[in-house]
């Protein structure tokens, strides 16, 4: 786990789309967002105090996260003079760049020098077992989508966020690397050796009180042929209680496959449940969540009658409209 | 790929079984294993010419595969005698072993020192892409199995066989340790990043002649909850244009999972068809190989003359009666 609350670094962010691990963080965990540090034309701001790391320790920060993808993939050295700081003062460093901070030779010795931690949650850092498939206490939702990238974390967050206001127990559990920084946990699956996948979800989602529900972020799809074992991993290891189906309905194809159609909704609820069985009988389907981003209000709300009329299940954008039908639907399993 | 041909080393093997890797290579690649190499008391024998070092060099050896399983884990001290003789002498070593050759200082030293090769196949040696999905040439048939160990890399193997010896273009591809030992080259699946897993496959299964046939070796199932992922990868990597569905009927339970009961042959067929179907909608289930090692021959008959009427697919135990059925239906597609 990384230890919280956070500084938020935001680099020379060029965009707010640089820094959208930042915005994440901000937007779903704000409680560990206590503020910001900003290089010099960064043309980012999470409207965050920004912070020297002087105030940020006096604010009780412990991790600065790196909360911006960095140009080029090089850790540039206006970077390395902030983050060879923070270990200094005292900060651990988090990143979820694809160049692991571990690499860098300067960090890594500063860090050992100082007794610091580097998390790099792009890659695993336990050792999973192999998934026994026995039957967990608690409950579990598993976000499945027809695709790669339509909404599955913004919809078990929201769905999250909607749980714990009406005072029901739930976790997000993180699968990725976004998620993991914005929760300080989590299991980087895309990154886990095959043998020990499902595994890695039986060790993320563990027993819990008969009450308390694990929202787990989806990945891939059992539909996108480059990741879909990674899918199914989360599908046996997750062994869910319920699962949302997840949709981008303005796809021409499946993400980074031109060749590929994306499936039907009832389709991927249909495949889905099917082998959700296999580790839990009892699983059902109990809900739609539609990225609606791309669409007028009005195209949207016809879109999930639609949905909800096809599919018999309630349908919405948890994001634009709220995660209440999905709750609802979650709290009468 | 590893070089051929092979001595096989049966250490101290305390029984046939331990030997089972050398005898896979003896009964499926005879040309590779020119000769074995056995320590005192070891009761493993394949029948070939007891080699020394300097024997197999002169017959042309190119590598030592280490044909037998250690036990305890440990390479032992006798072991390595060997070994490191085999090094100097200018052979490479290939070796399955959990325990990996690269992590043992004196045969990495001698390796780097002679340049000699050390094949430690459980691991990948190769940095594989992600999946593209795009529709490769040549034909594929995966092994699909309803439970782990039930006879799929036999049954590809066989069939290798019987479509050689009729002049039919085939290749097993291997995903396995013992696979690879056998043919020389493959991948190592359960030990791939889960991003990577169908493009391992891809890579495995490259274009090919429009008549030639790949035989993919399957891994677990999925309906295996602990491995599923990687058979869905392997589902999905392979494209495959004909599946045969494995079998092994005495089972009491899903191996390793007490709790689990295994699949029908007919459930496995569907689940896997259909996708299989999002790689390639042309793919078709052509027969069914059933294990039966346990079971008497007119028990066995009768078994496989039932499975034939009740899924309307030619069923065979290929490594007793032949694989003939199952090419017949192959050469159909």
């Amino acid at each position: 786990m990384i230890e919280t609350p956070y500084l938020l670094f935001l680099g020379d962010a060029p965009d707010m789309l640089a820094a959208k691990v930042a915005q994440g963080i901000k937007d779903w965990r704000p409680e560990y967002a206590v503020g910001q540090f900003r290089l010099p034309g960064c043309k980012a701001d999470m409207g965050l105090p920004d912070m020297t790391l002087a105030e940020a320790k006096a604010a009780g920060v412990k991790t600065l996260v790196i909360g911006v993808a960095n140009r080029g993939g090089i850790v540039s050295q206006s970077w390395k003079k902030v983050l060879v700081e923070a270990l200094e003062e005292g900060f651990d460093l988090a990143s979820g760049l694809h160049n692991l901070l571990r690499d860098e030779e300067d960090l890594a010795a500063v860090a050992k020098a100082t007794g610091r931690q580097l998390h790099d949650v792009r890659i695993p850092s336990v050792k999973y077992p192999i998934a026994n498939g026995e039957k967990r206490t608690g409950k579990r939702m598993l976000a499945v989508g027809t695709d790669c990238s339509v909404g599955k974390m913004y919809t078990a967050l929201c769905m999250e966020k909607e749980m714990r206001e009406r005072g029901m127990k739930a976790s997000f559990r993180a699968t990725g690397q976004t998620g993991i920084l914005i929760t300080g946990g989590g299991v980087p699956l895309d990154a886990v050796i095959a043998d020990f996948m499902a595994g890695s979800i039986e060790y993320l989602t563990p027993d819990n009180d008969a009450d308390h529900w694990d929202l787990i972020e989806g990945q891939g799809s059992l539909y996108h042929v480059s990741y879909s074992g990674v899918t199914l991993a989360l599908v046996h290891g997750g062994q869910p209680d319920a699962l949302v189906i997840c949709h981008e309905p303005t796809r021409p194809h499946m993400r980074g496959l031109p060749g590929y159609k994306l499936p039907t909704i009832a389709q991927v609820r249909d495949t889905a449940l099917a082998l959700a069985r296999v580790a839990n009988p009892a699983c059902v389907a109990v809900g739609v969540s539609i990225n609606t981003q791309h669409m007028a209000d009005a195209e949207a709300k016809a879109y999930l009658a639609e949905v909800e009329a096809e599919t018999g299940l309630p349908a919405t954008d948890p994001f634009r409209y709220g995660a209440g039908k999905l709750v609802d639907a979650l709290a009468a399993v």
